[in-house]
């Protein structure tokens, strides 16, 4: 282990699993990536890159690491990356892991190996123990992804404790996208008094999760409604927050009555005018044009916008 | 595309997901990997290398090109080779197709890609037409991997008929491992008759399967239980054949009352007094001591030997 030191600010705020914008051949878009990424910083959203809505799953690790040194190339802070690592296969999640860690990324967003079903948590321990002693990087923070809906390979409360026993200084928190607030709960209060951060898995929640001193979240959404839940993230305390909360998840709602990747990647095309933003990988689909009607309407009722989205494309 | 007047033998016979040895640091061991998929050619046994019981998901594309290529330079033939190559990401399938079309191997098998839930048809018609126009090789041929318990994403009726239909030189046939025999029937009624070849996902209905017109099986237990295997294969139609499947499936029972991939693995290590054999990488954990000795009981029971099995480490 190196540079045993290090200790790193707390991350807290506001960060999204970034869209990956492909080309018309489906190859990652590289300008519009690191333009929305821009974007993204200006609006004070963290970059969750290489998450499940990035459709990093369907992007080798070779395309990965060319897109976060894309990133790095543009000069964009590497303190503001938490890149998700995690895959089926540990010598992938080591490679990417050490690129990041080795690049400065604040932190990482591991799934668990998601291929085989009802794998024991020792099975898991042992696969989060072999990309720490793999990584053998003592600025590595690892944050759990924990998003059973998804993946089907959970991370329970006794495998984060038995993790926090044995890693202190590598296991950094958690994003809850299990979509049960009794587990969120459970985890701020089993963890986050131990300084283990637990990230919402969705701005659904931020408000409860603020309140029980969780360090905010990391949502889809975030792509592109920004700016409102950032700033429910800094007024939380204030008498409107409740009305704050409600308002973005009257938005959320329009984009989760449809394919959510694609219906984001729709409301980017839309509102910058880029066409190309529509493009998603097999095995997803883009929208269908009563899908997009019906996205635009469902949005304009919600006075949805997105300030300087034109620019996304230029 | 390229060779098109290319019209390969039909595959049939048993199949097996090759079981990947690793050493005590987690490593593939490529010389008993080779020396088991000869021990396998012996009894008669093809090699679907990089199967789920492969603990393929647990390699890297890397590892997975280094040890078909390894198999490749000790000599074995190409034609007897089925290597599983569906991932996650397009580009990773793509490679891994490629590489083994143009190494000459009689076929792969292809996993749809599995992380994203609840997909539609329409996106896995695509995914598979883009690795097919990836590939854009004319002795490409798909064995479709329908194993929704687990990979949660499956193939169904209605996705074969229109592949077949766009690709009828592509789509050669389909392992079922669904556990559901009536999928297997309406797979076998549907398809076997226009020459999709449907192998059963388990010896356990091989002979029911090729009553029913099918191609064979491509079975875990294949790994350990090779030769009566071969033996139901070739003499399916003798009075005996019953009698030769309930063996078989009393052999398969013993297996699957436990963790199916350390049971195979300890089986090899124990038959070839060779303990780096049961070495599995999380997230699967090999067998504890008990676990070994029930393995143990339950296989003398059945009379089981791997012959020639202490050669495996040699």
């Amino acid at each position: 282990m190196t540079n045993a030191s290090f200790s790193p600010a707390k991350l807290r705020g506001v960060y999204s699993p970034v869209l990956t914008p492909f080309n018309r051949d489906l190859s990652p878009s590289v300008p519009r990536f690191v333009k929305h990424c821009q974007w993204l910083l200006r609006r004070g959203v963290g970059l969750s890159i290489f998450g499940t809505n990035s459709e990093a799953n369907s992007l080798s690790v070779a395309e990965k690491l060319g897109l976060l040194d894309a990133l790095l190339a543009a000069g964009l802070a590497p303190e503001r990356l938490m890149p998700r690592t995690g895959a089926c296969a540990p010598t992938d999640t080591i490679e990417l892991t050490r690129h990041a860690v080795a690049a400065g990324c604040a932190g990482v967003l591991m799934l668990p190996p998601f291929y085989y079903k009802g794998v024991s948590d020792e099975g898991l321990f042992r696969s989060f123990a072999r990309v720490i002693d793999g990584v053998a990087d003592a600025r590595l923070r690892i944050y759990l992804y924990h998003i059973p809906p998804v993946s089907q390979v959970g991370i329970s409360l006794k495998l984060i404790e038995r993790l926090l026993e044995a890693f202190p200084g590598a296991i950094a928190g958690v994003k809850d996208s299990s979509g049960d607030w009794s587990n969120t709960q459970a985890m701020l209060r089993e963890f986050q008094p131990a300084g283990f951060d637990v990230f919402a898995g969705s701005e659904a929640i931020l408000l409860p999760t603020l309140r029980a001193g969780g360090a905010g979240c990391i949502t889809a959404t975030g792509n592109v409604n920004p700016g409102p839940i950032v700033e429910l993230f800094k007024h939380w305390q204030d008498a409107d927050a409740d009305q704050r909360q409600q308002s973005l998840n009257a938005t959320r709602a329009v984009f989760q009555k449809l394919p959510m990747i694609a219906a984001m990647k729709a409301a980017i095309a839309w509102q910058s005018d880029d066409s190309a933003w529509s493009v998603v990988r097999p095995p997803l689909v883009e929208l269908d044009a009563g899908q997009c009607r019906q996205l635009q309407a469902g949005l304009r009722a919600c006075a949805f916008a997105m300030p300087e989205a034109t620019s996304l494309a230029k």
